[in-house]
Protein backbone atom coordinates (compact mmCIF):
# COMPACT_ATOMS: atom_id res chain seq x y z
CA UNK A 1 0.00 0.00 0.00
CA UNK A 2 1.46 3.37 -0.87
CA UNK A 3 0.57 7.08 -0.97
CA UNK A 4 -1.31 6.83 -4.44
CA UNK A 5 -3.58 4.40 -2.86
CA UNK A 6 -4.58 6.70 0.36
CA UNK A 7 -4.18 10.32 -0.90
CA UNK A 8 -7.23 12.27 -1.58
CA UNK A 9 -8.00 15.49 -2.84
CA UNK A 10 -7.39 18.59 -0.68
CA UNK A 11 -7.81 22.09 -0.27
CA UNK A 12 -4.82 24.45 -0.76
CA UNK A 13 -4.30 28.06 0.45
CA UNK A 14 -1.61 30.65 -1.20
CA UNK A 15 0.96 32.88 0.88
CA UNK A 16 -1.61 35.34 -0.16
CA UNK A 17 -4.29 34.06 1.78
CA UNK A 18 -6.20 35.97 4.15
CA UNK A 19 -5.47 34.28 7.92
CA UNK A 20 -8.74 34.83 8.79
CA UNK A 21 -9.81 32.61 6.12
CA UNK A 22 -7.63 29.71 6.75
CA UNK A 23 -9.27 29.52 10.16
CA UNK A 24 -12.22 29.62 9.00
CA UNK A 25 -11.55 26.52 6.23
CA UNK A 26 -10.10 24.15 8.56
CA UNK A 27 -13.27 25.03 11.61
CA UNK A 28 -16.01 24.49 8.90
CA UNK A 29 -14.85 21.04 7.72
CA UNK A 30 -13.49 20.14 10.76
CA UNK A 31 -9.70 19.31 8.65
CA UNK A 32 -6.42 17.84 10.55
CA UNK A 33 -4.61 20.99 8.73
CA UNK A 34 -3.91 22.90 5.64
CA UNK A 35 -1.56 22.95 2.43
CA UNK A 36 0.00 26.32 1.26
CA UNK A 37 1.16 26.15 -1.67
CA UNK A 38 4.03 28.62 -3.47
CA UNK A 39 3.34 30.33 -6.72
CA UNK A 40 4.03 26.97 -8.91
CA UNK A 41 1.23 25.05 -6.68
CA UNK A 42 4.18 22.99 -5.11
CA UNK A 43 3.81 22.66 -1.36
CA UNK A 44 5.78 25.66 0.81
CA UNK A 45 4.10 24.61 4.10
CA UNK A 46 1.86 22.02 5.81
CA UNK A 47 -0.15 23.23 9.00
CA UNK A 48 -1.16 20.79 11.02
CA UNK A 49 -3.90 22.09 12.67
CA UNK A 50 -2.42 23.63 15.82
CA UNK A 51 -0.06 25.70 13.98
CA UNK A 52 -3.00 27.08 11.54
CA UNK A 53 -3.91 28.26 15.56
CA UNK A 54 -0.56 29.67 16.20
CA UNK A 55 -1.24 32.28 13.39
CA UNK A 56 -4.36 33.19 15.73
CA UNK A 57 -2.24 33.64 18.87
CA UNK A 58 -0.23 36.71 19.46
CA UNK A 59 3.34 35.82 19.39
CA UNK A 60 4.21 37.54 22.67
CA UNK A 61 1.57 34.47 24.11
CA UNK A 62 2.82 31.31 22.17
CA UNK A 63 5.42 30.47 24.43
CA UNK A 64 4.74 32.66 27.61
CA UNK A 65 1.67 30.69 29.79
CA UNK A 66 1.89 33.83 32.02
CA UNK A 67 1.39 36.29 29.63
CA UNK A 68 -1.26 34.31 28.56
CA UNK A 69 -3.46 34.05 31.26
CA UNK A 70 -3.49 38.03 31.36
CA UNK A 71 -5.60 37.83 28.39
CA UNK A 72 -8.64 38.29 29.34
CA UNK A 73 -12.01 37.01 28.91
CA UNK A 74 -12.45 38.29 25.59
CA UNK A 75 -10.36 35.89 23.65
CA UNK A 76 -12.62 36.30 20.18
CA UNK A 77 -11.83 39.79 20.17
CA UNK A 78 -8.19 38.85 20.69
CA UNK A 79 -8.60 36.35 17.71
CA UNK A 80 -9.91 38.61 15.14
CA UNK A 81 -7.84 41.44 15.92
CA UNK A 82 -4.69 39.10 15.43
CA UNK A 83 -5.95 37.51 11.95
CA UNK A 84 -7.40 40.41 11.13
CA UNK A 85 -6.01 41.95 7.78
CA UNK A 86 -2.92 39.77 7.66
CA UNK A 87 -2.34 37.11 5.24
CA UNK A 88 -1.03 33.87 5.69
CA UNK A 89 2.42 34.70 4.70
CA UNK A 90 2.47 36.94 7.49
CA UNK A 91 1.65 34.81 10.08
CA UNK A 92 3.52 31.59 9.29
CA UNK A 93 5.58 29.87 11.81
CA UNK A 94 8.93 28.74 11.56
CA UNK A 95 9.93 26.37 8.79
CA UNK A 96 9.96 23.02 10.17
CA UNK A 97 13.30 21.19 9.91
CA UNK A 98 11.20 18.45 7.71
CA UNK A 99 8.44 19.06 5.66
CA UNK A 100 5.68 16.38 6.05
CA UNK A 101 5.72 15.96 1.96
CA UNK A 102 6.04 12.72 0.12
CA UNK A 103 5.69 11.07 -3.65
CA UNK A 104 3.35 9.00 -4.37
CA UNK A 105 5.68 6.05 -4.35
CA UNK A 106 5.96 5.85 -0.76
CA UNK A 107 4.91 2.91 1.19
CA UNK A 108 2.14 3.66 4.12
CA UNK A 109 4.51 2.57 6.55
CA UNK A 110 7.08 5.72 5.86
CA UNK A 111 4.43 8.07 6.16
CA UNK A 112 3.18 6.36 9.20
CA UNK A 113 6.69 7.18 10.05
CA UNK A 114 6.74 10.69 8.76
CA UNK A 115 3.73 11.85 10.46
CA UNK A 116 4.83 10.47 13.99
CA UNK A 117 8.46 11.92 13.41
CA UNK A 118 6.74 15.63 12.05
CA UNK A 119 3.90 15.43 14.07
CA UNK A 120 1.66 15.98 11.95
CA UNK A 121 -1.68 14.23 11.31
CA UNK A 122 -1.43 15.35 7.23
CA UNK A 123 1.23 14.95 4.40
CA UNK A 124 1.18 16.32 1.10
CA UNK A 125 1.96 13.99 -1.67
CA UNK A 126 3.51 15.07 -4.89
CA UNK A 127 4.18 14.02 -7.98
CA UNK A 128 6.69 15.72 -10.72
CA UNK A 129 6.52 18.59 -8.20
CA UNK A 130 3.00 18.92 -8.87
CA UNK A 131 0.42 18.51 -5.47
CA UNK A 132 -1.71 15.41 -5.79
CA UNK A 133 -3.57 15.57 -2.30
CA UNK A 134 -3.36 14.54 1.15
CA UNK A 135 -2.98 11.46 3.17
CA UNK A 136 -4.21 12.02 6.66
CA UNK A 137 -3.78 10.03 9.70
CA UNK A 138 -7.12 8.71 9.93
CA UNK A 139 -7.59 7.69 6.14
CA UNK A 140 -3.92 5.88 7.18
CA UNK A 141 -5.57 4.28 10.30
CA UNK A 142 -8.72 3.29 8.32
CA UNK A 143 -6.45 0.84 6.43
CA UNK A 144 -4.21 -0.45 8.24
CA UNK A 145 -5.77 -1.40 11.82
CA UNK A 146 -7.52 -4.41 11.96
CA UNK A 147 -11.30 -4.97 12.80
CA UNK B 1 -15.05 31.76 27.35
CA UNK B 2 -13.44 29.47 29.73
CA UNK B 3 -12.29 25.80 29.78
CA UNK B 4 -15.50 24.59 31.37
CA UNK B 5 -17.61 26.03 28.60
CA UNK B 6 -16.04 23.97 25.68
CA UNK B 7 -15.00 20.10 27.41
CA UNK B 8 -16.64 17.65 26.33
CA UNK B 9 -17.15 14.34 27.79
CA UNK B 10 -13.72 11.70 26.23
CA UNK B 11 -12.77 8.32 26.36
CA UNK B 12 -9.59 7.69 28.36
CA UNK B 13 -7.29 4.49 28.05
CA UNK B 14 -5.41 3.17 31.30
CA UNK B 15 -1.34 2.34 31.28
CA UNK B 16 -2.85 -1.56 30.80
CA UNK B 17 -4.93 -1.15 27.50
CA UNK B 18 -3.63 -2.95 25.08
CA UNK B 19 -2.10 -0.59 22.21
CA UNK B 20 -3.90 -2.09 19.26
CA UNK B 21 -7.04 -0.70 21.30
CA UNK B 22 -5.93 2.36 21.34
CA UNK B 23 -4.94 2.56 18.10
CA UNK B 24 -8.53 0.99 16.88
CA UNK B 25 -10.40 3.64 19.56
CA UNK B 26 -8.89 6.66 17.61
CA UNK B 27 -9.58 5.37 14.37
CA UNK B 28 -13.41 4.41 14.88
CA UNK B 29 -14.43 7.75 16.34
CA UNK B 30 -11.98 9.86 14.00
CA UNK B 31 -11.11 11.30 17.47
CA UNK B 32 -7.67 14.02 17.16
CA UNK B 33 -6.56 12.55 19.95
CA UNK B 34 -6.65 10.24 23.13
CA UNK B 35 -5.67 10.77 26.76
CA UNK B 36 -4.16 8.16 29.03
CA UNK B 37 -5.15 8.33 33.08
CA UNK B 38 -3.52 6.74 35.83
CA UNK B 39 -4.62 4.55 38.92
CA UNK B 40 -6.35 7.27 40.84
CA UNK B 41 -8.26 8.70 37.45
CA UNK B 42 -5.99 11.59 36.49
CA UNK B 43 -4.49 12.50 33.31
CA UNK B 44 -1.03 10.68 32.70
CA UNK B 45 -0.48 11.06 29.77
CA UNK B 46 -2.64 13.16 26.66
CA UNK B 47 -1.47 11.59 23.11
CA UNK B 48 -1.82 13.34 20.00
CA UNK B 49 -3.11 11.24 16.81
CA UNK B 50 0.08 10.94 15.32
CA UNK B 51 1.63 10.00 19.08
CA UNK B 52 -0.71 7.22 19.01
CA UNK B 53 0.68 6.47 15.90
CA UNK B 54 4.07 6.38 16.97
CA UNK B 55 2.81 3.09 19.16
CA UNK B 56 2.64 1.31 16.12
CA UNK B 57 5.90 2.51 14.20
CA UNK B 58 8.91 0.20 15.62
CA UNK B 59 11.55 2.85 17.61
CA UNK B 60 14.25 2.17 15.13
CA UNK B 61 12.68 3.40 12.19
CA UNK B 62 10.79 6.33 14.02
CA UNK B 63 13.42 8.65 13.58
CA UNK B 64 15.39 7.33 10.21
CA UNK B 65 13.50 7.80 6.83
CA UNK B 66 16.42 5.52 5.68
CA UNK B 67 15.21 2.29 7.80
CA UNK B 68 11.25 3.29 7.30
CA UNK B 69 12.36 2.85 3.79
CA UNK B 70 13.23 -0.63 4.20
CA UNK B 71 9.89 -2.17 5.43
CA UNK B 72 8.35 -3.54 2.63
CA UNK B 73 4.78 -3.00 1.37
CA UNK B 74 3.31 -5.47 3.95
CA UNK B 75 2.71 -2.41 6.00
CA UNK B 76 0.01 -3.43 7.77
CA UNK B 77 1.46 -6.31 9.29
CA UNK B 78 4.14 -4.57 10.27
CA UNK B 79 1.96 -2.45 12.47
CA UNK B 80 0.21 -5.92 13.77
CA UNK B 81 2.99 -7.11 15.00
CA UNK B 82 4.56 -3.84 16.37
CA UNK B 83 1.25 -3.25 18.62
CA UNK B 84 0.46 -6.78 19.04
CA UNK B 85 0.40 -8.06 22.62
CA UNK B 86 2.16 -4.47 23.87
CA UNK B 87 0.32 -2.58 26.32
CA UNK B 88 -0.24 1.57 26.25
CA UNK B 89 2.70 1.71 29.50
CA UNK B 90 4.92 -0.46 27.14
CA UNK B 91 5.02 2.12 24.20
CA UNK B 92 4.06 5.40 25.32
CA UNK B 93 6.53 8.02 23.68
CA UNK B 94 8.34 9.88 26.10
CA UNK B 95 6.81 12.07 28.63
CA UNK B 96 6.27 15.50 26.80
CA UNK B 97 8.15 18.61 28.52
CA UNK B 98 4.91 20.20 29.26
CA UNK B 99 1.44 18.12 29.54
CA UNK B 100 -1.85 19.96 28.15
CA UNK B 101 -3.61 19.74 30.93
CA UNK B 102 -5.51 22.63 32.47
CA UNK B 103 -8.42 23.31 35.12
CA UNK B 104 -12.17 24.21 34.11
CA UNK B 105 -11.14 27.94 34.94
CA UNK B 106 -8.65 28.78 32.33
CA UNK B 107 -9.49 31.10 29.25
CA UNK B 108 -10.20 29.92 25.81
CA UNK B 109 -7.20 31.93 25.24
CA UNK B 110 -5.07 30.03 27.06
CA UNK B 111 -5.84 26.77 26.13
CA UNK B 112 -5.60 28.12 22.18
CA UNK B 113 -1.45 28.72 23.30
CA UNK B 114 -1.34 25.67 25.04
CA UNK B 115 -2.15 23.84 21.69
CA UNK B 116 -0.04 25.83 19.70
CA UNK B 117 2.63 25.03 21.81
CA UNK B 118 2.63 21.58 22.63
CA UNK B 119 1.31 20.81 19.26
CA UNK B 120 -1.37 18.85 20.80
CA UNK B 121 -5.45 19.01 19.55
CA UNK B 122 -6.63 18.12 22.74
CA UNK B 123 -6.00 19.55 25.71
CA UNK B 124 -7.59 17.53 28.78
CA UNK B 125 -9.42 19.61 31.49
CA UNK B 126 -9.01 18.66 34.95
CA UNK B 127 -10.63 19.80 38.59
CA UNK B 128 -9.63 18.56 41.46
CA UNK B 129 -7.13 15.97 40.34
CA UNK B 130 -10.74 14.59 38.47
CA UNK B 131 -10.38 14.39 34.42
CA UNK B 132 -13.28 16.59 33.52
CA UNK B 133 -12.91 15.89 29.64
CA UNK B 134 -11.21 17.10 26.86
CA UNK B 135 -11.68 20.31 24.59
CA UNK B 136 -10.39 20.26 21.15
CA UNK B 137 -8.66 22.21 18.52
CA UNK B 138 -12.10 21.99 16.66
CA UNK B 139 -14.85 22.64 19.38
CA UNK B 140 -12.45 26.00 20.22
CA UNK B 141 -12.12 26.81 16.93
CA UNK B 142 -16.03 26.50 15.98
CA UNK B 143 -16.16 28.75 19.49
CA UNK B 144 -13.67 31.73 18.17
CA UNK B 145 -13.74 32.00 14.51
CA UNK B 146 -15.97 34.45 13.27
CA UNK B 147 -18.33 33.17 10.49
Amino acid sequence: MRASDLVVPWPTLTLATPAIEAARILADADLPGLIVVDDNGAPFAVLPGTQVLRLAVPSYCQDDPTLAQLVDEAAADVFMRELGGRTVRECLPPRPHELPVVSSQVTVFEIAALMARTRSPLVAVVDGGVLQGAVTLHGLLDRVVPQ
